[in-house]
C-alpha cells in the first residue's frame, strides 16, 4: 500500500481518489497510507466555510475555487454534508458543483455523507484534509452546514474560517449569528443583490462589535493568547502589543458577494490570502496548527482507548451490563466502574 | 448530598434546580446525586423536538407544554441551545418562554448553552433528562436546533422525535429535510397560516414516501428491527408481521400547527401520546430505551477511559508528543501508539 501513497505524492488523481475512499472507510490500508503521507502535510492553507442553509455556501465555494485557479493554486474541497444522517445525500451536490470545474486537474472535490457518529465525521474530515495537503493542494476548503455545534467544531479546525450569511433569512437566525460570529475570521454577506443587504450588513457589524469589543490580540480559541513563534517562546510582554498593530490584530472584515455572478469573489479570495499572511506574521498559524493537531490526537486516542476496551471486554458482557442498567439495578456510573475494573488488563 | 437528591424525589423545585446545576457543571456532588436518582428513572416520555432556525420550534414547545398541562401532566423542557458556542445565548430564550408558563409548578424549563465539546453536550443533556425523569416529570421535551449532526443525534435519543418545518424557508433546506425526515416520528408543519403551506406539506409527504417506501415494521435506528418484548426475545417471524399492522407499523403523520394561536396543538399532543402507546405495544419502547442507555454508557466509558489516560500520562509528556507531531517527526498514529504503550499502567 506504500506504493499507492507514493503515487498520490506524485500527483496521481486516481490514486488520490482511492486513498480518500480507503481512509473514509477507515481501512487498515487507508491508515497505512495516511502514515506515509503525514510527513508531507503542513503546507496547505485550510479554509473553513460555514453558514446556515440558504446562504449559498456551495456556490460560493465553487466560485472561490475558480478564483484560486486563476492564480494557479491547486484547490481541494471537502464538503461535509450532514443533510442526510443515514443516506448519502452528497452525490447530487457533487454533480452540480463539478459542472464548472470538471476537467480541471488542479481541483479536487470530495463530498462526505455524514456518519452515524459525530466524532467519526470530524476524524474523517481531518484525515481527508491531510491527504489533500500531502498531495500538494495549496488551498483546502472545508464546507460545513453551520448552525450545528459539530459543524462549528469542524470549521474551527481551519486556519481561516469564513462565516457566510445572506439577507432575508429571518430574525430567528440572529441568535445563531451572534454565536457563530465569534469563530469568523471573515464574514461573507452572500446574495448581496437581495433586498435588505444593508440591514444584514449593519446587523452583522454591530454584532461583530459586540463579539470583538475592542481591537485586541486575536486568537482563534477564545482567549487572548500571545503570539508564539514556531518552536520558541517569543511571547512579547503586554506592553509591546500596542506597537505591533499590523501583525497582531485581525478584525474580521465583512465582504459582500454575489456567488452566482462572481461579484466580490476576487476581493474575498484576497482577504483569505491576507488572513493567511496575518496568521504567519503573528505566529497564530502555529498556534492554530497546534490546536488542530492536539484535537486530532485526542480524538484518535479516544478511538484507540475504546478499541482497547472492546478488545478486552466481550460483547456479551457489555450487553449484560446494559441489561442491568435498563432494569435500573445498576446506575450508568456503577456500570462504567464494573466494566473498567471487572477485568483488569 | 444524598439528602439533596432525596429532596428532589420529594418534588422540591429549588433542590431540582440545584442538582441540575451541579450535574451540568459535572461536579462530584452532581454525579453522586445522579447515582441516587437513577433507579427512579424510566417513567418519562422523552420527546425530541428538532428543526431548522425559523420554524418556530420554541413557540411550539411552549404551546405543547401548556397543552400537556391541561391534561395535568408534569412537563420539563431541556432546550439545547447551540446558538452560541462560547457565550451563554440561552438566557433570553428562557425569559421569553417562561412568560406563559411562569408560576406553574408543573413545568420546569432548563436551557443549556452549548459546551466546547459535542460529547459533553450530549452527555449533559442525557443527565438532565434523567434528573427530570426521576423528579417525576412525565413529558420531557428536548429542543434542539436541527440541521446539525450533533443535534440530530441528541434528538434521536428521545422516544418520540418531532421534526418541525415551516413554509417559505427556501429550497436549499430541502436536502436537509430529506435526511432529517428519516428520524421523524411526527412531522410538524408549523406557521401553517403562511402562504405555501400546501406546497410544503406536499413536498414533505412525497419525501416521506421516499424515506418510508412502503409500510414496514418501524424502528428508530434505521434498520428493521423486530419488536422485542422487555427482557425477552419474543421476536415474531417475518410472516407474522403482516397480521400485526395495528401495533407494528408507524407511519409518521404530518401535522399542521400555528404555535402562535394554538391551532393544531391539541391534535399534535394527541399524536405524541398515540406514538408513545404504539411504542409500548410494539415493544419499540424498550428497543429505544436500550439504544439510548447503551449510547449513554459508551459516552461515559469514553470519558472515563480518557480520564484514566490523563491521570496516567503527564500533561508535559503529552505536550512533547504534540510538538513532535507538529514538527512532522511523528505521525498521529505513531503518537497514539507512543502514548498508549510508552507508560504501561
Amino acid at each position: 500500500m506504500i506504493s499507492l501513497a507514493e503515487t498520490v505524492l506524485r500527483g496521481d488523481r486516481l490514486a488520490l481518489g482511492r486513498v480518500l475512499t480507503l481512509v473514509e472507510n477507515d481501512t487498515a490500508d487507508g491508515r497505512a497510507a495516511l502514515e506515509v503521507l503525514f510527513p508531507h502535510t503542513g503546507q496547505a492553507h485550510l479554509v473553513g466555510v460555514t453558514g446556515a442553509p440558504g446562504t449559498g455556501k456551495s456556490s460560493l465555494v465553487n466560485r472561490l475555487a475558480l478564483q484560486f485557479r486563476t492564480q494557479n493554486k491547486r484547490v481541494a474541497v471537502v464538503a461535509v454534508d450532514p443533510s442526510s444522517p443515514f443516506t448519502g445525500g452528497a452525490l447530487l451536490g457533487d454533480r452540480v458543483r463539478m459542472k464548472d470545474l470538471s476537467g480541471d486537474t488542479g481541483v479536487f472535490i470530495r463530498s462526505m455523507a455524514s456518519r452515524g457518529s459525530i466524532g467519526g465525521l470530524a476524524q474523517a474530515t481531518a484525515s481527508m484534509v491531510q491527504i489533500f495537503d500531502a498531495a500538494g493542494y495549496e488551498i483546502i476548503m472545508i464546507e460545513t452546514v453551520g448552525a450545528g455545534q459539530s459543524e462549528v467544531d469542524i470549521a474551527r479546525l481551519a486556519h481561516t474560517t469564513l462565516v457566510v450569511e445572506a439577507p432575508g433569512l429571518g430574525d430567528d437566525i440572529q441568535a445563531i449569528k451572534a454565536g457563530i460570529l465569534e469563530i469568523a475570521d471573515i464574514i461573507v454577506v452572500n446574495k448581496a443583490d437581495r433586498p435588505g443587504v444593508e440591514n444584514t450588513e449593519k446587523a452583522l457589524k454591530s454584532m461583530l462589535e459586540l463579539a470583538h469589543p475592542a481591537p485586541r490580540v486575536f486568537s482563534h480559541h477564545g482567549g487572548t493568547i500571545p503570539p508564539t513563534a514556531r518552536g520558541g517562546s517569543a511571547s512579547p510582554g503586554e506592553g509591546q502589543g500596542a506597537g505591533k498593530t499590523d501583525t497582531n490584530i485581525w478584525i474580521p472584515p465583512v465582504q459582500r458577494t454575489i456567488a452566482t455572478d462572481g461579484t466580490g469573489i476576487a476581493e474575498l479570495a484576497q482577504q483569505i490570502v491576507k488572513h493567511g499572511e496575518y496568521l504567519r506574521l503573528s505566529g497564530d498559524w502555529t498556534v492554530r496548527e497546534r490546536a488542530r493537531l492536539e484535537s486530532e490526537l485526542e480524538a484518535a486516542l479516544r478511538s484507540a482507548l475504546m478499541n482497547q476496551f472492546h478488545a478486552r471486554v466481550p460483547e456479551e458482557q457489555f450487553g449484560r451490563v446494559v441489561d442491568q442498567v435498563l432494569e435500573r439495578s445498576m446506575s450508568p456510573s456503577e456500570a462504567v466502574r464494573a466494566l473498567l475494573n471487572g477485568r483488569p488488563k
